[in-house]
């Protein structure tokens, strides 16, 4: 499978994957898919949002077991975030029908559309509107960054825009949802074990930090009248190292816009954006808190006006307990697997409102994500795809 | 003249100019200099590299005087950069015949094109050109923001891009050039003076630095396994503005550029550009050296790749003492007339190296340059014309 799908979508040039939502790159991977479901003989179905769906048994009995992921990557992004689910996925049922195991409920494999938001700038498209959490007015203003709107690209892609929305009778389908994912973090790593347990979804948000202060000449502007906002927000990237450090969360300044931006004009307006993690809620606000008022300090003291604002927010997503511990008792065997936290958002995050959800981790021995270098080792994934087999056969088969 | 000039290529949105070299507001403003050229009775020409010209007497006698500057502007600039030069020369002009002196030297205002180099990158164009610094080849590669390159824009402006390139005869008919300017920052304002003359232009540079690290997930990613270049151009930015206060010059990082530039992405590179300006050369080298050496510490500590290129130079820029005694001497009067060093480039230091060259400031009570809120007071200007009158009158009529 991974021969397949490995050239689709690859920049020459990085390394990296380039499968961002409703491109020809993410056309192929949906081919790829549904030859996959057709090669096993599996029902084949593409929902209003324009996720796809491959059968085995009848959908209506409502208790089917579901695993999946998603096929789009961010630019230049690793081979296994998202693939690695759905390629286990169609490697365990393989697995399970070499076990000769009978099912007694339904199973489906699954790849959500859009899980990155690379293109339009919002994640977890697909999920959200199947589960009611994104409405259609809103999908039809999101926009990339040649101006095309999502309902046009989904068009040009061969789908139709007008049918999407909230869709609970698919969710009523499904009794527990499980994504294989590889880790996104050294945890894994740094206990030794190839396979993990999720446990929640760290509580996460964007804040745009506008820092406005005075355009002038860089040459003939004394430093005692300037009013730089390039000094205001260089403090304020070190003050998030050093209050995500002191808290033992995750804070981040990854994406910058300048006015004017020019080599010789001291910046009128620097807008910074801040990416913020924590393990609870508590220590979030603590972190963010302390960013801006450190800040709102560095503003004051050189004339810098400051507005703070959160674009984003995600609580807190604990995995439903019952089917994590079921998933702790199937694979636990001998020892226990470990259970983790994650930083990262997923679809099975998005779901999880609305249907049991539960995911499984793959070590990462790196850490790396989104990035070419993203790597998990073959002895790792086949340890990922018998541990979802396990699962698969322990919901679907007793 | 203001009233005709201040509405040409003016934003309402900014209050700013755009007045960007072969673009619809130039051209304006061309026409505007040659009507001023026509109404005085002057002999107006446009020379090979599109600098205009307003001849009094006969350009062939080889020791005219000239004065005047450029009507170009950065993007959202001021209305006194480079328009008071022009507007002061006419008026200055108007002033001696009111005087009803007799000249005999022959005097003439120009407007270089392309001062400002807002469009193509490159200050100081028609300037350049006309002494040889600037080679034809190199002007051709010349392009803007909209891939349009310079003898392109020539064209659509109606000037002829072939005939561009070095004009020492030119050059020879100009015995002396006075070029006003509104002051760029606020030495004249501390010290209590409408007018100075210039001593240097300051030597100054740009430096590129590219940070590289390693792109990253930024909610999964743990700080200690981060190589995060953010924080590197953070710390070479305070490090920047803390060598120059040391070293009582400048230093400005007021362009940046960031991959991949995404919310919730660790960068892989961010590229900041240093602009410095000292009194002297060695004192800029000791804030280039210091803050260069302060990056690579921060980099090292961080795991992090740094490359500094210097993207361009110029060196100290003196002006010719004899002229510039002699404006003393013609403004001194009772008092002495302050003498002064500035950051910023001009036509009068590209032409320095090939002809006495001068230059007179008008205070600017803010120092603020390049921006809608420049300013110079109606009596300060007025007492910029008298002077230029007055170095004129010593110049061309004795």
């Amino acid at each position: 499978m991974w021969r397949s799908l490995r050239p689709i979508g690859r920049s020459e040039a990085s390394g990296g994957y380039r499968r961002s939502a409703w491109t020809g790159a993410d056309a192929e991977c949906r081919l790829w898919f549904q030859a996959q479901a057709e090669a096993r003989g599996l029902d084949y179905e593409v929902d209003r949002n324009g996720n796809q769906w491959a059968w085995l048994g009848d959908p209506s009995r409502g208790d089917a077991v579901v695993t999946g992921s998603h096929l789009d990557s961010v630019p230049d992004g690793g081979a296994f975030d998202g693939p690695l689910g759905v390629v286990s996925s169609f490697a365990a049922l393989d697995e399970l029908r070499a076990r000769k195991v009978s099912f007694n409920r339904p199973l489906a494999i699954t790849n959500f559309g859009d899980e990155e938001g690379a293109r339009f700038g919002l994640a977890c498209v697909g999920s959200r509107l199947t589960a009611g959490k994104l409405t259609r007015e809103k999908a039809y203003e999101l926009t990339d960054a040649d101006g095309i709107t999502l309902p046009r690209a989904m068009e040009a892609a061969g789908y139709d825009p007008a049918a999407i929305g909230p869709d609970p009778e698919r969710l009523a389908r499904i009794g527990a949802f499980v994504e294989l994912h590889v880790e996104q973090g050294r945890a894994l790593d740094l206990s030794g074990d190839p396979v993990g347990i999720a446990s929640a979804i760290w509580p996460h948000g964007r804040w745009r930090f506008d820092f406005r202060g005075e355009a002038n000449h860089a040459g003939t502007t004394r430093l005692v009248d300037r009013r730089d906002p390039m000094l205001t927000y260089a403090e304020t990237v070190l003050a998030a190292r050093r209050e995500a450090e002191l808290a033992g969360a995750v804070a981040t300044f990854g994406k910058i816009s300048v006015e004017p931006n020019g080599v010789n004009a001291i910046p009128s307006l620097v807008r910074g954006w801040l990416d913020s993690r924590a393990a609870d809620q508590s220590t979030l606000d603590t972190v963010v808190t302390g960013i801006e008022k450190a800040a709102r300090e560095y503003a004051d003291r050189h004339g810098i006006d400051l507005d703070v604002v959160r674009e984003s927010f995600t609580p807190v997503v604990e995995f439903e307990h019952a089917l994590r511990d079921e998933l702790g008792t199937i694979l636990g065997g001998e020892r226990a697997i470990p259970v983790l936290g994650t930083g990262a958002g997923h679809d099975a995050g998005i779901l999880s409102e609305s249907i049991p959800t539960a995911m499984l981790f793959v070590r990462n021995p790196t850490g790396i994500s989104h990035s070419p270098a993203e790597f998990a080792a073959e002895d790792d994934c086949l340890t990922g795809v018998t541990a979802l087999a396990d699962v698969l056969e322990g919901l679907a088969c007793r």
